[in-house]
């Protein structure tokens, strides 16, 4: 089958053996799968990321020097059945798939595995029990925004929102435009977004935050007082003290960028609640006794549960959650190595998806 | 009146005006008062915590320049009162208070102001209208530990806290050993407590802690998997694969130096919850990268509301919180620079009290 692999820090449109479906295993042919910001950094830095997976205890099964096909933002549609299946969705049904699979190893991701090849690869192994049919007839496009929608919805999910709340999402890439739209689907209000793109500010204004800024031009942090969330630590003491009733604050960093948690330190307002969501892969700095002070909490969130993953997939099937805004384009094998370039500078793309059957 | 006065960062005993109560304020005689670690800062490093307060947007009404009394963990009796007080307690009365104060700049920090001596003082001025009447005849130095004790009891009640808790704190100083009384006051166990020193560890045990280790000897993150909490990414993965109950960890850390934060990050269990009550002075360094690929929640925590300080002077009046291994000892005006020596070598001392009366 055709794939394009990555090999020594590139990415090479080539040849592959397909993968064989063990025991309780379906092989899927993929039908279009999303550029995700982890890829960008595994094409160079994959030394990193094992170690770091390594440290937080989890399954150490990839050797970064062999081949790898990256994708896990598939949708795909099953073609054959391995040993031991129930074949409860026939062939041909379209699926998707939190992106895990049991191998020799263990559990792997699908993606980033030396075994199971991901979705920038015409075809997948994926487990049977993990399968949810699309519905609704939604397309493969749409479909394949499953996997990073349900990232902002475990994200909300796992903030602490009222109906006080007001939020603020930092940085409109495809993680921070889940939250939105994870954000709206809850009917919390107003949602703040900010980021440096006009293309990324205006997807977030489709997908219905309230007030979208160019951080370059007006700080976010000038409204928290116009919308009743004490601002600073005295006009928190005297609404305490006066018994007023205020809104509290949340705040989804969605950036990952060195320098972002001090920022947000600094410049939130006293108990806010800090979603890191964001992955900085560098050390960073930060300055507790601020934190202390402001009585912060930054809660850092990764990935989704089972049951937020099909949730997810049934809103965008519904129509409760428009991923439209969200996708850029849909490239072919050859131009995967030019849109990790373009995506890795930054700018106005936004979720460019592969199509890896189309040359 | 007799007190022991800031000067120029350092510690003098000398004379000054006694403090005149203004509207809704009354005159009390110290009794007791204990050193905080904030007041080892503060000695020479007014300035940082002047700025850290600014920055917080906090009231700004310190001049580190200008004379100031430390002290904020006091018990007192009542003088005398200032026009417009409601007389509810009468003169003689045994009193603690939250040490805060109302001035012509504000709401000010008795113990960290120019213009409200604190308990190193003879006398203090309070607000009558956050008096608390010391009950059943608890003397005046188990009162004092108010204070201290709330601060503990703030940071149980931030954190979330169910039947499947396993506690651990770092730091059996008087903020650590404050932090497991409230977790046993709730019955949380096992509490795991390290320290280096033998006495604050020997405290710990007084105080219920059900697993004390020096961590020079013993990582107590060996032992999570013994109480079934899972310890990797791995195993938490197959837990929740399984369907397992599993308890949750959630970490206390006490102690407020660089490193402390990153030493977690790296070595507590996935989703675990680190309520960072020791106050860094300093910049701090953190992965967060590792903080997210295990779901780490830092919650930041400082201080107490009026109910948990009332509710804490109680439980040490009922006899439900033992404070007594936390008191080292009490020292007169003359001693009080030594005893601020001493505390900032660290060390088994834990919490000195200053009665301001002896010489």
């Amino acid at each position: 089958m055709k794939a394009v692999v990555r090999r020594n820090s590139t990415l090479v449109d080539t040849d592959m053996a397909e993968p064989v479906p063990g025991e309780g295993q379906v092989l899927v042919k993929t039908l279009v799968c999303g550029i995700c910001g982890s890829d960008l950094h595994a094409l160079h830095h994959l030394d990193h990321m094992v170690a770091m997976t390594r440290r937080a205890g989890g399954n150490d099964t990839i050797d970064p020097a062999s081949d790898m096909v990256f994708g896990h933002e598939f949708s795909a549609e099953i073609l054959d059945f391995g040993p031991g299946c129930e074949r409860l969705l026939k062939a041909g049904t379209p699926v998707v798939s939190m992106p895990a699979a049991i191998g020799p190893l263990g559990s792997e991701l699908v993606g980033y595995s030396n075994r199971f090849p991901g979705g920038f690869a015409e075809q997948m192994v994926l487990q049977e029990a993990l399968l949810l049919p699309v519905p609704n007839g939604l397309d493969a496009e749409r479909a394949a925004l499953t996997e990073p929608m349900a990232v902002g919805e475990h994200a909300v999910a796992s903030a602490n929102i009222t109906a006080q709340s007001v939020a603020l999402v930092i940085g409109c890439g495809p993680v921070g435009l889940s939250v939105i739209a994870a954000l709206k689907a809850r009917g919390v209000g107003p949602v703040i977004a900010t980021d440096l793109s006009a293309a990324r500010r205006a997807a977030a204004e489709r997908l219905g935050a309230d007030i979208v800024l160019n951080p370059r031009e007006h700080s976010p942090h000038d409204r928290w007082e116009g919308f009743d969330v004490p601002a600073t630590l005295a006009s928190f003491g005297a609404a305490r003290l006066l018994g007023r009733s205020v809104r509290d604050a949340v705040i989804f960093e969605c950036v990952g960028v060195p320098g972002m948690l001090q920022n947000l330190i600094e410049n939130v307002p006293p108990t806010a609640q800090i979603m890191v969501v964001g992955v900085c892969m560098e050390s960073d700095s930060i300055e507790p006794s601020l934190a202390i002070n402001k009585q912060l909490d930054l809660k850092f969130v990764f990935g989704y549960a089972p049951e937020e993953f099909a949730a997810t997939l049934h809103a965008i099937a519904e129509g409760q959650r428009d991923v439209t805004p969200i996708i850029s384009g849909v490239v072919g094998r050859s131009e995967v190595a030019d849109a990790f370039a373009d995506l890795a500078k930054g700018g106005d793309c936004i979720k460019m998806l592969v199509d890896p059957s189309r040359a």
